[in-house]
């Protein structure tokens, strides 16, 4: 048995790390755009980076080191992604390492996260200049969650305490930066999480891809993967205490409700709404559908409009790919039943409650296949007339 | 040596068919929306239809046809899609074609090709009310493309006509009603090409999947594949003359005149925008990427806002999944160059001279991956607020 309480102040709990946010120059309304995580001694890391073939520089950069390797430091910085830049990319990474040193000269295998736009090379001097206003033994959650920010409209911070049965305890926060497809705009998710957990390094490796799947990969894929998504997780182990069950659960819990504030957040958008598709052949045939539905133009600019027209969301699980048949699909939006082969058409009586669940900010629509045992929900959002004004001309 | 020349009024150059459209009460505005073409004698047909499973029961009446069947009759109709309307709307076609056989008792093994909303039975009654209006002996192709009309702005005609060195020719000719990517309100695509040329129904099943792939294909795969998709191509072969290289030639040249109809008809579309993808690995590569331009919402969007951000198209380019490499990759705006390797950044000179290309009505973006000799092109539109206004409130 185990308890899991969340807490203020995001990656301010988490023994052993330090953090901070500062304004460097790049935001024009004075907001922080630079900052960093840092440990006393060097930690373990577990990375998952975007599948872009693209990756950008600091990715490249973090991959240069050997597998295994510990580090006390992360730099983040937003608006130069710092992709499509080539060897100049990386080399600019370690210069601007170089310069930290001089501030800090503890620093061990530092890692660097941009987010912004592509294509040009890092201000390497202006960040380094702004490297003095930095208290290293600063614990400012806050702050960083602000620097990272760009197209966001709310800070993404989050800190859960789990307790377990012998009264030990542990934490594991994140801040997290939105995009994915529904906030493609930035074309980037960026997301750190810290723990003091007594966990091992190949438990980190285990559970944080699976933690992605089941939630940063339910809502952002869309063709639109950025050249920057990165998720850490950094561990501590400043707390004794540890439970792979618990340490689970916390973590899943953890990266679902970072997602969903990136859906909730996602340019423009005014609903989320929650894609179960069930009674699928594969759990890939599940999330396949899940998926099509999410990312559908045609729905999403129906959700937008309220309109109950549900032949859209069938036309989408028909041409998804996946096995399906219209004599055992059932189409529920919440609770309301809105196809099947035995009611074909929408009556006016549940077209009306129909049109009532989509005015909510938030509702599920329920694909039930009938054909297997295979569960899946992705999140989406929709697509409304803001979006296109933030998109259509991001970087001015 | 053959000649192909344009001529005007579409389907009417061809012949050995009939066809008309009149106004059967449902549109509003009192515009044509059922049609009929037919032959005197049945004639052989080749078709392609949606990958969607939930195939629309106008196709699924087609399927029941024994492999190599001849017809002499296609009834079309807009406004109701026929579609998710399980055993009960094959049959509700069934009765519409024995009604039908009241006014005109000579049709054989006929076709029916419908577009609008899903999931509404058919109103055979109305439908029937209407065919007394039908003049069996019309040759009246502008009120058969007005017919079959839904969200498009103008109608789609095209007819050449083919002369063989030794004097003999033939006509190929079609009309089009717009969806594929660029306009999947409708979700629909139907296109009905006639020829009077005297190909074998082998050349027909041959030809006409292989002109599918390059034209109509290569602007309407998004995932929202519609349930009625459909292109016939039906052949009296009242003409002795056939020459299968110039009836390929013709035939492709045909369809890919209407697929560029249908991108600029795009809902809402301002632009269209040819997306080159050459130096591919294989044929499926280049195709790959290049509707992963043409189908990436932060592309649509950045070419309605004239933003010269060719971050987005090399980050669509890096996530489509295919062999590529940022020092290799060559992007051109038209013939301004944009990006390599030695490149990386826009000066403020290229920034101009882009931003001037993306204001034209039409231009091409071309990406040299430079890693084999594979090239495709797809056709796509921009995304702005029109798209936005006619999607979220489609069925009103």
């Amino acid at each position: 048995m185990f308890t899991i309480l969340p807490l203020k102040n995001g990656l301010d709990n988490v023994a052993g790390f330090f953090t901070q946010g500062i304004h460097a120059g790049f935001k024009p309304n004075g907001k922080e755009d630079v900052a960093f995580i840092r440990t006393d001694e060097p930690c373990d890391v577990s990375a998952v980076f975007t599948t872009n073939v693209f990756q950008a520089a600091p990715i490249k950069h973090f991959l240069r080191y050997p597998k295994g390797f510990k580090t006390n430091f992360i730099l983040m910085n937003a608006k130069n992604a710092n992709a499509m830049t080539g060897q100049k990319g990386i080399e600019d990474i370690d210069i601007l390492f170089d310069k930290l040193g001089l501030s800090y000269p503890k620093i061990q295998n530092p890692i660097m996260s941009s987010t912004g736009v592509i294509g040009y090379r890092l201000n390497v001097e202006k960040i380094a200049l702004a490297f003095p206003q930095f208290d290293f033994e600063s614990k400012n959650s806050h702050s960083t969650a602000s620097a990272i920010m760009t197209t966001d409209s709310f800070k993404k911070e989050i800190c859960l305490k789990v307790e377990l049965e012998n009264g030990e305890y542990f934490h594991i926060a994140a801040i997290c930066k939105g995009a994915g497809m529904i906030n493609p705009a930035m074309a980037t998710m960026l997301c750190f999480i810290l723990t003091d957990a007594n966990i091992s390094k190949a438990d980190m490796d285990e559970l944080l891809p699976q933690a992605v799947e089941l939630s940063f990969n339910a809502v952002s894929v869309d063709g639109d993967t950025s050249t920057n998504d990165t998720v850490l997780l950094l561990s501590s182990k400043k707390s004794n205490a540890y439970n792979k069950e618990a340490f689970t659960q916390a973590l899943n819990l953890l990266t679902k409700e970072l997602s969903l504030m990136l859906v909730k957040d996602g340019e423009g958008a005014t609903k989320v709404v929650a894609f179960e598709v069930s009674g699928a052949k594969t759990l890939e045939e599940a999330q396949k559908a899940a998926k099509a539905l999410s990312n559908s133009l045609l729905v999403k600019t129906a959700i937008f409009g309220e309109d109950p027209n549900w032949g859209r969301i069938a036309s989408t699980i028909g041409a998804s790919g996946i096995t399906c048949n219209e004599e055992t699909l059932v189409i529920h939006y919440d609770d309301v039943l809105i196809y099947n082969a035995n009611q074909r058409s929408l009556d006016a009586q549940t077209e009306q409650k129909a049109a009532a669940i989509m005015q909510k900010a938030s509702y599920k629509i329920h694909c039930a296949l009938g054909i297997g045992d295979f569960s899946f929900t992705a999140y989406g959002c929709d697509l409304g007339h803001e979006y296109v004004k933030i998109n259509a001309d991001y970087r001015t």
